[in-house]
């Protein structure tokens, strides 16, 4: 009933995948990636607010690369879970995901899906953040939590539903669960002190006063201190890193860029050298082309990773304060949404991981 | 010889100001300052790369402020000297200002350093984070530094040589010294956590690639981690206000934006409450215009403070973490350099503290 | 009943001043401007949508400059109009405006329009651009029509209702009204091309998605060609200048900065020099310190006069096309708006035309 | 001796390329493109400063795309020549570019010169704009200059050297040659006006003040008029496309964004409809998919193309003026420079146009 967009080119059996909610920023990078992959096609493309509208008009820096007719279809679940399609992403808002996930699961679709619903791992938890019932709690349960540098693939490649992290806590994971997980940092609670710094895109494409382009250029400031709903995330996925309760300081901040994430971690590090540091990561990130290690003293710079689906990460250990300072920077829209929930397709498929996405 | 810009319209008798350095960010900052003051005549702008050229010429913003024929004049430091002036603004890099203040308090001007060469208490400090003899320890040691809310105005009122604040130790004193003062917080060396974020005018006006609009603009990055400069200044100020040794984890990053420092501060804050904070605050700053405490939640931002003399502070404490977090937003130009310095100008010559500053 | 927020510091009879519409980009330069005012009271400040509220908390960048107290009153013309308050300044819609024009010129108070509801000479001209008929038809044929630097005082020094200039007009008349009037050129229908670019601020504080930071950074972009409200303004103002009708070719683009308008002006100019040009606007411009005469090659920049209330204009004549080609640039909120009008209310009180304004 | 960076994943057999002067803003792009090409290989990167620096270091966005040990070669057009290269590119100032292209041609390779070098038909027409003796006069005229859309590919398809065009004029010639091929429009001398306003990119990766981020933020500004070198280019494609001489006035402009070139053309057009024009430009680029055509009235936007191959065009008749106006957009580093360049490759290996540049 619509047209797909792309014509892989290769003799890997290229599979038919969709999105829910393609109109958002993480939304329009996912119509992008898919509509490029060399081995899949991008079957449908749902929007609860633009049904009926070709999606190049929506998204028209792709206008030479999707059909002009390839239009948004409409939202509904129960339509969408009859369509041939083999994996679904969900670029919807928390709360709203689940409905889909429940329908599209229930037809025996896979679903990567990159709201908050899925994330954590309990509905008390969700309540705690999100402020309401968990909407499918048993679905809940059973779905693992995938930051593919760090989740055992045999744990998730039958998973029908997948919770892709949020962009926070991507970039603060990635340099941490290493060293938390060879006990290499034991941080009493509060003494991890992270602080993000995101581009606009991050507050997704609403039409509110405060994200206007005269309101925010030039403009740095904090939010969301002290309890960014991504905070919930980031401790449970810590804490089961280190084993043990992990109670951190994150503080949230928006920078007058489109996108990009730059985080700056500090933790007490007593006894341990840089070189330790050093090789936890490259022994977690051996052969892992989206994971950057710079040496210390070179700082990731969101510019150098704006396009990408890489964290870069860097450290250093300072003498006079015995802490260990941390710096990574990511594209959020990529690593920290659509281009890491791409790298799960691709570990699913079967397909190399990096597989359009270089 | 050369000609002044402004004729102040009240009954004050005027006061005579020059600057040595006036080609750089700050030095327009003064230059705009100073020639809008309404008791404040620029008689003299000394570059040592311009002289002999029109400043409406280098700083075209300024044309219908600035006599046509108002030169840049030559920065020969025994030249000025010479020359009828009240007030001496220095707004050159660190150890080519001391050559100036040396001649011109010999010469019993009264000089207001905008460089690092007077911030530090001893010649011993400098070395070590400015990698050279002090050029002139004596005078360092007599001149005051003076963060006008917080040295006292007996202390410095007949200095002839007083040391402006730099940028970063002005957003992170301002909060945090009145609560050491207060021994509210006693925290460990590396306890005391600083994120501070800089719009590219910190960098100064410096033909180098890595400050190109294409370079900077959609970055953030961490730099100077974990040694900058400014940290001695810091810690220097901070422990003073303690009574102790203070020893901070201090992470500078650029932003992409031409000015503008926001700071976020995490510090262990064991039983303290919000409310012993705020109190602290609002007793040092008790009728100070240019310090804002807004509540609790509410965010400092750089883009509320750009063009003002003003530090915005907030905090709240986690009840998670059991830290204290402060954030903090100012003008690097300003409150940052030139205004802060406008602003100890004013008190000296018994000004209003706001005069041409709001 | 409400605080006003400056003390004019000379002996010159400070006047009482109002602001209807002081919440959008063009009323909070207006707040600044006569808060700042050294011979000015700032006694009221209407909003349609945010009585009630301090004015400090809509513009934080005014936080040390406003009392605390000072709020934001109600928009009823009835009770403005009983009001203490000699000058009132109109920022508002087009088709908003009259409605407090009548009330408040029916109560003897001065009014300055920022609107385009009074700049057009005829019901029927305004019916055509503005699409609605017009709401005061008679007081818009008593208005005059103000650009200051062109407008003899004589004509306006008395009106009630003063029509101030749209922002690109501004930048257009500047330039071209002089050589207009000395007959020096003669363009044939659309052989005047006018290329204009305006930052974001232009289109107001509006909540809507394509004023986003993610939609308008690294954009340029043509809009509302051909026929954009403006053109009938720019046309009525240009043909009166020439005693000739001049139809224009009006093209207005964004560009990616909050705030400038950069104008690029192309005329055949048969048997001119360029000395004739210049002569022309040396003679009109004489002693006005709100336009900046560039000389040819030297090019006006939108950065140059940001934050200023002056016009900087240069010309050059194309010997290989026999085209004057003019460029000219101006902060959009200062001439393009709020300046002019606090300019032309300094020569309505007798004030010096700068004051407040350098 | 070097490490290529790409495997071609097809069964096409692959070409070997190589850049000279890879270290620019337009050399950067040609590393991206090539190193992703599907079937190419990007054998050789030379740099006349970078010799020897690892090429991932200078472009840390490519980290994960280019293989570390790729490092940039020198730049000696005799040792190049002997490398096993099938197309050179060369991304090198006018001036530099010819004496690659003589040793290279000699050596029986083929070279795509992005350079001004030979661009145009004639010495002398090189000398007025460049100012100086070309330095390699034969080959400027067995040169083709080829805008793949428009020259015809039996005349350049076996070409030994291409010059490829420049940035303003590739989206200048898009929207015009067909027109004046079909004689739709005769416009007199001076009467074709064209305003362009390009990213920052556009002046290089060049260490000078005028370019740094504190300079060109918040900045609109015209330069180069009357006499902008690319003025020379324009001219001559557009002549021979009237078959006629055509005079222009060409008003180039810098405004404050990245990358991206938006062209405002306005011209008379008499006797002629929209509809000719559409019909025009439909025959000229059908089935080309990097021209995007608009219908009147929705607007090319920078935003809209940036980081695309596509110039977007659009199109509409003033009734008032008589006049065309077309509005057109494109990243100046891609469909302006690098982008086009491989395009041109593409056709001249028998790939599909797109390759590599969607």
């Amino acid at each position: 009933m619509h047209n797909s967009v792309s014509t892989p080119q290769s003799s890997v059996r290229p599979v038919r995948t969709g999105i829910v909610g393609a109109s958002g920023y993480t939304g329009e990078e996912l119509v992008r990636l898919l509509a490029r992959h060399p081995h899949a096609t991008l079957a449908l493309a749902a929007s609860r607010s633009l049904a009926g509208k070709p999606v190049a008009e929506a998204f028209p820096q792709m206008r030479e690369l999707l059909a002009p007719e390839f239009t948004f279809c409409a939202a509904d679940p129960e339509a969408l879970a009859r369509e041939d399609v083999d994996y679904w992403f969900l670029a919807l808002p928390h709360g709203v995901a689940a409905a889909y996930a429940l329908a599209l699961t229930a037809a025996g679709r896979r679903v990567l899906d990159l709201s908050a619903d899925f994330r954590l791992g309990s509905a008390a938890l969700y309540k705690e953040y999100y402020g309401g019932d968990h909407p499918a709690p048993a679905l809940l349960e059973s779905a693992p939590y995938v930051l593919p540098e760090l989740a055992p693939f045999h744990a998730w490649k039958d998973a029908p539903l997948i919770a892709c992290p949020g962009c926070y806590p991507t970039s603060i994971q990635i340099p941490l669960v290493p060293l938390l997980r060879a006990h290499l940092l034991r941080p009493s609670p509060g003494a991890l002190v992270i602080n993000s710094y995101s581009g606009i895109s991050g507050a997704g494409r609403k039409a509110e006063i405060s994200y206007l382009y005269c309101e925010r250029d030039e403009s740095v400031k904090a939010y969301g201190i002290p309890r960014h709903r991504h905070l919930s995330e980031i401790e449970e996925q810590l804490s089961a890193a280190a084993a043990a309760p992990v109670v951190v300081q994150f503080n949230p901040h928006l920078a007058p860029m489109k996108r990009g994430i730059a985080t700056t971690i500090t933790v007490p590090a007593p006894g341990i050298s840089i070189a330790q540091v050093y090789a936890e990561w490259e022994a977690a990130y051996a052969g892992r082309r989206f994971v950057g290690i710079l040496p210390p003293g070179q700082h990731p710079d969101t510019g150098h990773v704006s396009g990408t689906n890489r964290v870069d990460i860097s450290a250093s250990i300072d003498p006079r304060t015995g802490n260990l300072v941390i710096t990574a920077a990511m594209d959020n829209l990529l690593k920290g949404a659509g281009g890491q929930a791409v790298q799960i397709m691709n570990l699913l498929a079967g397909f190399d991981e990096t597989d359009g996405l270089l």
